[in-house]
This record gives C-alpha cells, sequence and structure tokens, in this order.
C-alpha cells in the first residue's frame, strides 16, 4: 500500500535549490494575474479588480495523514484541494497557491516528485498556479503547508456570518464516507501490522476509500450557482464534520438550527459500511469530516434556482437561536447537536 | 533561558475555536485592504492598484529555533519578521499575515499566549494586519507557517534576475553577527547541559544575541529608497548569508560579482567574537545567515542616491559571468565564493 521506488535519490545530491528548481521546472503559469511565480523572495500577482481572497492550511504526518496508507500523489493532490474548499466556500475562484514543505531525509526526489505530480493534477484540474513557498528540511516526517488566493465579487462573496433566520440549510453530496474509508485503511493498516502476509482487503470500497484519499472540493457547485444567478446567504466548506460547521455558521450568525436526519445525504456505500463498523450512519456525517462537501443556507424566496442543481440537498432550517441546534431524527426525536472539531488536539503528548 | 510560567492552561480546556478565538481576540485590523480577517473559510483583502506581493516560510522546532534559548515572544517577533523581510526584498509594503501553527500538548495556552504576543508586536511595528490562519496540533514540538501578502507599484518592484554588469553590489548593514549570536546561545545551551548551575555568561553579547533573536526588516531602508527616488536593479535579502544570496542574484541575472572584502560590513562585537570562536570573520558574514539585511544592485548613475543614506555599504560590482563570483580579500588574494545554503538538509534523519 505504500509508494513504489525503482529508484532513490538523495535530497542531498540536489540541495535546496536544485531540488526546488527540479521539482518545480515544469510549472507553467496559467493565470494573467500571475505576475511572477517561484524563484524569488515573493510571488507577485495582479488582481485589478474585485476581493482577494486568501486561505492557509497545515498539514502534519501523522496528524492529518498516514504514509502507510496514503500514496504521494494522493497525498499532493488532497493538500491542494483541502484549501482550494475554502476559497469555493467564499464563493470565490481560486487563482493561486503557495506551497512550503518541511521534509525528513526519509523522502527520496523521487517520492517528492510524487508528491508534485499530485500538487500538479489538482492544479491542473482546479486551474491554479503555484507560485512560490519554502522548502526545508524536518527532523521528523512530512509537513505540508498550502496558501491559497482567489477572486471574488465583492457583491458576491459568502461569509459564515450571514445566515437568516428561516433561510435553508443546503448541503452539496453526500457525507460521512471520507470518514469511513478512514476507517477502513485503519483497519487494514493494523491487519496488516500484526500480519504482514495478509492481504488488504479493499474489495468493494472504491467510493469510500477515494472519499478519503483522493478528495475534490465542489467548484462546480459554485459554478452551478453563479450559473443559476445563486448567491447563498452563508457558506462554509465541510471539513470537520456537518455539527462542527453547523455550529460555526449558527455562532457567527447568531441563529439556530433544525436538521432534518431524512435531509442528511449519506452514500448507499457509507450507509452500509457504517453498520458493518457498528456506527450510526448519522454519526459519521455529522462528526466524520474530510468530505469537502459545501454547508451552506439559502433565502427560501431562491428555492428554484437551487432545486433542479443536481447534488443539492436541503436539510434543514435555520432557527432562532434560543431554538438551539437540532436534529429530528428519522425515529421521530428531536435532540440536541454537539459541537465536535479539533479531535486532534487530545491524542498527541510533546 | 526559558520561558516562565506562572499559570499553566491546557490546551484542551479552549478547544481549537477558543483557542484562536482567545489569541486572536486583540486582533484590529489596520489596513483598508482588510476587508476580512480571521474567522472564516478565507481572509478577504482588496487590492484595488498595484501589484500584489506573496511569500511564505516554515519554521520548524529543532530545525529552525531551540526553545531552550529562545523566548516564545521572540519567536513570535521573527516569525512574522523573516517573511516581511522577502516582501520588502520586493521592494514592496507588507500589509496582511496568515499564521498557522501546529502545536503539541507540550505547550500551554499561556505559552502561546507569549508567542502571540510577539506576532502582535511585529504586526503592530510593520503596520501589518494578521488576518487568517490554521491551528493543529502536532506529535512533536512548534510548527510554524506564515504567509505575507504586499502591494508595490508594477515599475518599482525589484525582481533577483535583473541585476545589470557594471552595477554596483550595496548591503544594507552588518552581516555575521545573527550567526555568532547563535554561536554564543549554543555554545550556553552545551553548558548548561552539562551541568545546570553554572548561569550563562551573556555578559557584553547583547549586540549579537540580539540579532539572533531579534532581528528586524529593512522597513526603513525601504522607505529611504522611496524618498531618495531609488530603484534597485536586483534585490533580495540575506536570510541564508551573502554567499548563497549572491549566488541567487548573479545565478538568476546571468552575472558574475566581485566584492571586497573590505566592502563587507561587520560589527565590531562579530569581528571579536569570530576570532574568539577561531572563525574567520568575513566567513560569518558569507555563510553565517539570519542577519535579514537587503543585498541589492544599483545602475552606478545612482550612486549619489545611495551614498548619503545611511547604513548602505558599497560591497562590490557585478561583472561578466565568465568572471565568476569573487572575494577580493584585505589580504590583495581573489578567490571563488563557493555557494552555500540549506545547511538544514544535512543534519537530520527521519
Amino acid at each position: 500500500m505504500s509508494t513504489n521506488e525503482s529508484k532513490r535519490t538523495e535530497l542531498g545530491q540536489l540541495g535546496e535549490f536544485g531540488l526546488i528548481e527540479h521539482l518545480t521546472k515544469n510549472i507553467k503559469l496559467k493565470h494573467p494575474s500571475s505576475v511572477k511565480g517561484v524563484g524569488d523572495d515573493a510571488a507577485v500577482l495582479d488582481y485589478g479588480s474585485g476581493k482577494t481572497v486568501v486561505s492557509t492550511d497545515l498539514l502534519i504526518e501523522g496528524i492529518h495523514f498516514d504514509l502507510s496508507y496514503t500514496p504521494l500523489k494522493h497525498l499532493g493532490y488532497k493538500s491542494v484541494v483541502v484549501n482550494l474548499s475554502d476559497i469555493y466556500a467564499m464563493n470565490a475562484q481560486p487563482k493561486q497557491i503557495t506551497l512550503s514543505l518541511g521534509i525528513s531525509n526519509r523522502f527520496s526526489v523521487e517520492a517528492l516528485e510524487e508528491f508534485y505530480a499530485g500538487v500538479q493534477a489538482a492544479c491542473d484540474f482546479y486551474e491554479v498556479d503555484l507560485v512560490g513557498g519554502d522548502t526545508s528540511s524536518s527532523n521528523r516526517g512530512l509537513i505540508i503547508s498550502v496558501t491559497a488566493l482567489g477572486t471574488g465579487d465583492a457583491d458576491k462573496l459568502v461569509y459564515r456570518n450571514t445566515a437568516k433566520v428561516g433561510d435553508l440549510i443546503c448541503i452539496t453530496g453526500d457525507l460521512g464516507a471520507a470518514y469511513l474509508g478512514l476507517q477502513i485503511l485503519e483497519r487494514e493498516k493494523q491487519i496488516y501490522l500484526s500480519n504482514p502476509d495478509v492481504k488488504p482487503d479493499l474489495e468493494g470500497q472504491n467510493y469510500l476509500i477515494g472519499r478519503q484519499l483522493k478528495p475534490e472540493a465542489r467548484k462546480d457547485a459554485i459554478a452551478a450557482f453563479a450559473k443559476a444567478g445563486l448567491v447563498p446567504t452563508a457558506m462554509i466548506d465541510i471539513s470537520d464534520g456537518l455539527s462542527s460547521e453547523l455550529f460555526h455558521i449558527c455562532g457567527q450568525s447568531g441563529v439556530g438550527a433544525f436538521v432534518e436526519e431524512s435531509g442528511v445525504p449519506i452514500h448507499p456505500d457509507a450507509q452500509m459500511q457504517a453498520i458493518n463498523f457498528n456506527l450510526d450512519p448519522i454519526t459519521c456525517a455529522l462528526s466524520g469530516g474530510e468530505d469537502y462537501e459545501l454547508l451552506f443556507t439559502i433565502d427560501p424566496a431562491d428555492i428554484d434556482k437551487v432545486k433542479y442543481l443536481p447534488d443539492i440537498y436541503i436539510a434543514g432550517e435555520i432557527t432562532p437561536a434560543s431554538d438551539g441546534i437540532k436534529l429530528h431524527t428519522k425515529g421521530g426525536n428531536i435532540h440536541d447537536i454537539q459541537a465536535q472539531g479539533w479531535q486532534h488536539l487530545g491524542k498527541t503528548d510533546a
């Protein structure tokens, strides 16, 4: 399940600048706004009009990813996608990224080439330019920092703090699958560690594993909004699970939410795998994270604009803050949704 | 020599979002171009005119800094400064930064408050806004990623690849001191580790230690250039030592350089300390790094514009590439300057 390396070039053979040059030599700038890319103290961008949007993420080996089951190419792709997802969640268009890496000597040049191939594939698919970064050694593991820049029209940017009572709560796609994909990969890793001769059993799990290893940002949804003339009233990307994102929107907007369990999209594979794992599918959707779908709210007057869009699920309604953040279960019960998030903090030591 | 903590609040007590809110609650946005700061998927900036410049740096505990002798407040300050230095090196003005942290459970909330106090002090002094970031746990040590954004006039941005034969090579301040400060701190650390009762002997070393722990970016030099109507022909900040930066400018501009040892500014304290350490002062200046002065080239016709500026040293001349990159020593010898840089890569393991 790890990356195959037929050739191994030590990083020291190239040196820092040789390495950067080697890894970035195929980069071609696509945007007129990318004036100067890799190779100076700073990249130079030209945003003549509109607003500039910037987002940044830090990914740390052992916390955010496990290289025993994550191919480096997929990791490069995902590192870009998680950042672009934040730009789309502003209803903006990403244009450039910077990428900084902390690399231990465990990695060969070929391994980094695979990582960059994934970065490049994401840059190509999402039409963004890699314009700069920093490369350093790390004393343990791989550290990835991506900053994305984008542009949007001032009157079309969508924030988290602007949901209003009566707005409809919408989701762009199914939730919980990425989390379940991770559980499958973790299970197979444990089996492999206890008996390296057992082959991983990933049969029929392509969808869930794909959602974990190669997520996509909803560029297409933002494009569909523009085509339909829709500007959501509030929006956030679902990186930490639906409940956590609901808490952000409700907390910042000073409102509550009433969510129908039956309105939360869950893929049949996720449904089945959750049950296999003895988990409640809705809990996976609420707390799982890493689906990178968009959670957004719309004025009910705009319902015709979303109704015919593919992959848009109406999951509930914005309520007064005093009503809290509630889930109406399929069984007819109503209970409080709990805030999740930053599960990472609990599991580390110094 | 480490930070005193009278109170200790575990990170888990606040949670991720509580922590970010706690650490960023005193941030006030200064720039009209800072439309939206911390608290959404992305920061929103408005650069109506000019070019946007972006730079990013990754700092890793154990590689770039040692907390046994680096106060967290100084580290916060320096983390910002090293990034702003890249923006000034484009002859641009920094306006915003994003800050991402990977934090192990070793750190208390109070420790992070100290770090942020340093970040805030740098933001205040350099008049930049902290507009976003990402906070995560790390499994070992502190990881800091800063991205700086700034603006500059298209016709005044200064690149690395535009030095011309005959240009004068200039430096904004003395070199080698930060490296020697680091050597003093490392020596005292080793003494302390072998006998914790021995007090560190830092007497009379304020200048060198200050250059290491609290460097400044040369905002004032950029302002002086503007006032004098000077636009350098090429520029880079000196983060990896003069030789490394000369190689960048010469390599990218397709030129050579002839540097006079007598023209390379070295502080008397650095001079003396180098000799105490049995090091050649000019070697410290060429290879030491972390001084964050600016190396720039000017058209000789502009010499009157720099001649009366304080702290500008003319160190040599740009030559044809075929002449190589040479140092003319005080002893009258001429020898090749060696490229340095990425010393970091050699000293790590997996």
